[in-house]
């Protein structure tokens, strides 16, 4: 056994203890306890703010990108954003103890479904230090035990601020070890994560596509992940023109680098008004990469390559295509997508339903931006990410997504014929 | 590409073909497919007996087992319970399409969650024909594909009960390759299976513990299954002597092969008729290991090993045990479990809640025998498997375990401030 293997089984064994003393606390000393971490993270401030400074050094010694960077930073307003976070989760209603649903059938048993923790989520992320504080409250919101994996760029602040989360429940008299910090930088411990089954329930990657790529390649413990979200809007022939324009240019240009960002639009062939709809999101400022059809529409369009179809650009770029129907459309879709968002502008109610009942994705929408794919946005008060897999939890995850059941059968001494 | 990783690719992509066509599909003609389906193997009769009695003749020559010679036997009587299953299966609720929830954030925005079949499932089976039919019919039903690869002692019965399975829904206009049969019977095809991430979305393997570890070790595709089920009843200290006998002997005798017979015999300390309970096991037939406690009570037992605490014994012997209240019930059932189903027998509720709030296990008991651990006896009208697993369903698992869910969200031109 490697050092790295043993230590994330000590973590693990450690995890599965606190989970289980966990499944004995109520909702409301949960709640307390996370209400008492962000009074710590605040109580913390200027041991937080200064771990996060001597990352930032480190950092910017070692010549990481300015996108990298400010990912890093926290100031005093992220700080509080952060405690704030961790104070809404704890407000969120506890999913632990629902009654999913409860039948009686004829051998006279009472059998309920219960909603109980999931147990010990994995969770590994790059260089945003607030994923340490996020991913502690929701994994302790809903009752399980997590082992956090953060960037070793952000290593000194993850520290501070899992230092500040633990004592906020420990001052509850919950287990420590329900919220874990990998100590260790170096790749290799994410490799003992991954293979970790039996002792982690559940892998939720945070970060780039690289990251996700190789969680899902190595991990033989399940994994809770959207690998891509190449977002489609298709402009239906009876679409609302008004409404197609501020759809078409909200989901991709209000903020371009999101998962939900719209990465190619399909315009339907017998749509009236395809040039003002280009335009518009030329004038905002968007790069287009179009078929012959789309090309004659708008001398500044660029020609789409075959790979330009299943590229996420999270950049003001989008792919642009004409077909035929609803039926092209999703043939488009089911070829390139990425079972995340995809959308349709149009005034026709059959077509919509017929649209979002046979696109495979993970969300469908009629009628609104892509931008909208977000827990929040949702109502789920919180998100711990966006799932494109089919198994267990799809779409937004929040409490919920982090839950499983119990059968509860009660009986009078029933046995078997 | 081998010849078997190309032969599933090719049966994954026309399954996926066919489980998009499926989804088109109404639950009226789901169910009259399956009717017909039903009816064919009526029909077909003569071909499958026929073909059965090749496998066995083959089987037999082979060297095969009695046990599993009587599981690949089909006679008129079980080729009836066949088709009568598939008929049940048939008439029970669809579940895709039910609006699991809706809510309405203040963005305006009407979000369903709609239940939507999983997707390709791959059956991975032994020696028994009849899963063929069973698992084609939850598989449909429930808008899924599926490829069944059955064990190639059972390879003629299994095309011949998979020749009428497929008529049945062609004569509906439903496409054929939503049921495919694997047609090479060695355990290449199923490696391939294992690992068709991309193409399969689940496996669920129905048989033996070596097959079912197999399949859990190789599986790069999510598995839903049970490896073990050491299934314990806990008998407390103000149990009711009779039921407490009348649970203990179901549990264990009634049928001692199956997953939900009980494997251990938790007897707390303070119960007051320990020595009545062993009788009546040992009487039924029972062979008991116990600890040093339980061997004084009767002479008849003989010593537990530690290993047969966490032994699966499938057969008329019981380990037993002396415990000192729920907690160290629970800590025996956490150390040795495998959280497939416990029991508590008392009249105690209070103890009753705290054991089923604490044993984390699939299904929890109270006062009833675990041999009702089967998706039958829980109301599902079927049950495709038991997961000990705790993603996406736990417990007996029907057609809504076959399922997932899309958030379908209706807007009215809504974009993101």
């Amino acid at each position: 056994m490697t050092d790295h293997v043993k230590l994330i089984a000590d973590m693990g064994s450690a995890a599965r203890t606190a989970f289980a003393k966990l499944s004995g606390a109520s909702d409301a000393e949960k709640a307390l306890a996370l209400r008492a971490s962000a009074g710590k993270l605040r109580d913390d401030r200027d041991l937080i703010l200064q771990a996060n400074r001597s990352d930032m050094q480190r950092a910017g010694k070692s010549g990481l990108g300015d996108a990298m960077l400010d990912r890093l930073m926290i100031d005093e307003e992220r700080l509080e954003s952060i405690a704030k976070a961790v104070e809404n989760v704890a407000a969120l209603p506890d999913p632990v103890g629902e009654i999913i649903d409860r039948s009686a059938p004829p051998n006279g048993l009472v059998m309920e479904r219960v909603r109980v923790p999931l147990g010990v989520i994995g969770i590994i992320y790059e260089s945003r230090p607030n994923v340490t504080a996020d991913a502690a409250a929701l994994g302790l919101r809903s009752g399980n035990a997590v082992i956090l994996r953060g960037g070793s760029e952000a290593i000194e602040s993850n520290r501070a601020i899992h230092r500040a989360m633990v004592a906020g429940i420990a001052a509850e008299c919950l287990p420590a070890d329900a919220i874990q910090l990998v100590q260790m930088t170096d790749r290799a411990a994410v490799g003992a994560m991954l293979k970790a089954s039996g002792l982690i329930d559940i892998i939720i990657p945070r970060g780039g596509k690289s990251l996700v790529q190789r969680v899902q390649d190595e991990a033989r413990v399940p994994v809770l992940a959207h690998l891509d979200g190449i977002c489609h809007t298709y402009v239906g022939k009876d679409a609302d023109q008004n409404k197609a324009i501020a759809i078409a240019v909200n989901a991709k240009m209000r903020r371009t680098g999101i998962c939900g960002a719209m990465e190619t639009l399909l315009i339907d062939q017998d749509y009236p008004a395809p040039g003002p709809l280009l335009r518009a999101l030329i004038d905002a400022g968007c790069e287009i990469r179009g078929d012959d059809a789309i090309m004659e529409l708008d001398p500044r369009t660029v020609e789409a390559s075959e790979e330009d179809w299943g590229t996420e650009y999270l950049e003001p770029i989008v792919s642009a295509r004409m077909v035929q129907g609803v039926d092209e459309a999703l043939v488009h879709i089911a070829e390139h997508g990425s079972h995340h968002t995809d959308v349709i502008v149009t005034e026709d109610q059959i077509a919509a339903d017929e649209f979002m009942r046979r696109a495979d994705s993970a969300i469908v929408m009629h009628n609104a931006s892509s931008q909208f794919a977000d827990g929040g946005e949702f109502g789920l008060g919180a998100e711990i990410g966006i799932s494109t897999g089919r198994l267990h939890a799809r779409g937004p995850v929040a409490l919920e997504g982090l839950t499983t059941y119990k059968w509860v059968v009660r009986g009078t001494g029933q046995v078997r014929p």
